[in-house]
């Protein structure tokens, strides 16, 4: 896979993010310059991100959106499907499973565990629920990459061990607790306290 | 309130858990360089984010875990409450109205509403769920400052005018639709398949 900056990345899937915002207004075209008020970037930057993604946009007219986005998503994903498991099939654990874009885009959920075993042996929006002592071989057969915490804040350490052990290399943790792993683990905290707080300041700051 | 950007708060709030974890392990000090290894940010940008709260560490020995925790509280929050309504009393509903920093932390959930009717008259975690109906009201007698939407993508804009007639000026939005507001209102849209996506490519990236 080529190297590509987490920079560019994170500006890329913002893009990737607008562009779908976009289609669902039913915008076809879209200018760099609109880009940038939605954004927040300048906007030369977002000329600069696009041109090296390849040739896209006709002068005057703007960026075909869809065309843009596929653009982008080949950029950033270059691989077919990203698997991903779930520990903890509670509230939480159970909305993700029920979360629409698992099932239409390229990130899959191959399975979901379970550590209180009363789930275990369910279906849930078509991925199953194993018990949480499967995990590791589970994990290593199917080849996922990225494991998803949703279990109480007591259990978050435990099953973040698993997930390192079985190799994984990233971790979603949304239990609200700091996880500790090895460096070439990477752990991105979703704290939803803090996305509300943070909306709340902006609301402010207006 | 002082004006502080978003993305400071964010910041500031990440090390608010990660501080408090440090206190639930019974460490009392910590470096820079230890946070920097936990959060994931740089060691630069954690000196100086922490020198804009006021002083505070001694060099050689770090930061007082306490101090720091409490400095950053005050500085985020110079408010003693922000009340938050909730619709859509669903997995996910259900998942946020449990979340434990929802309890102890500044942000108060102070009603849910179901827009399906099955749910109004139960209490989840100390939260009354009424029949949405009820919202206006309760929202306008309450002085709620923040929406969060977690119903089914069908049912996301009529909850958003719901919200924008009663006078909240942020939505915290979780359906898989983009909103429409006036331009008064705030819109953070949680997008949780962005955040896999964008851990996967910091996988790849490391």
């Amino acid at each position: 896979m080529k190297k590509i900056s987490g920079r560019t990345i994170t500006r890329a899937l913002l893009y990737i993010r607008t562009l779908e915002t976009l289609l669902k207004d039913k915008k076809d075209s879209v200018s760099s310059g609109e880009l940038a008020r939605i954004t927040g970037l300048t906007d030369v930057q977002i000329r600069k991100d696009i041109s090296s993604f390849g040739k896209v946009g006709t002068p005057r007219v703007g960026y075909d959106v869809r065309e843009l986005r596929n653009k982008l998503e080949n950029f950033v994903l270059q691989k077919k499907e990203i698997r991903v498991v779930l520990f903890g099939v509670g509230n939480l654990g159970t909305a993700i499973l029920k979360y629409p874009w698992l099932r239409k885009g390229k990130l899959k959920v191959i399975a979901a565990f379970d550590t209180s075993g009363s789930k275990a042996g369910k279906t849930i929006n078509g991925v199953s629920v194993y018990p949480a002592e499967k995990a590791p071989a589970i994990i290593k057969q199917s080849k996922a990459e990225l494991g998803i915490v949703a279990v109480p804040e007591d259990k978050g350490q435990d099953v973040a061990d698993i997930m390192v052990k079985a190799g994984l290399k990233g971790i979603a943790n949304f239990a609200p607790v700091s996880l500790k792993v090895p460096k070439h683990v990477i752990v991105r905290n979703i704290d939803l306290s803090i996305e509300f707080l943070s909306l709340f300041c902006d609301t402010q700051t207006r």
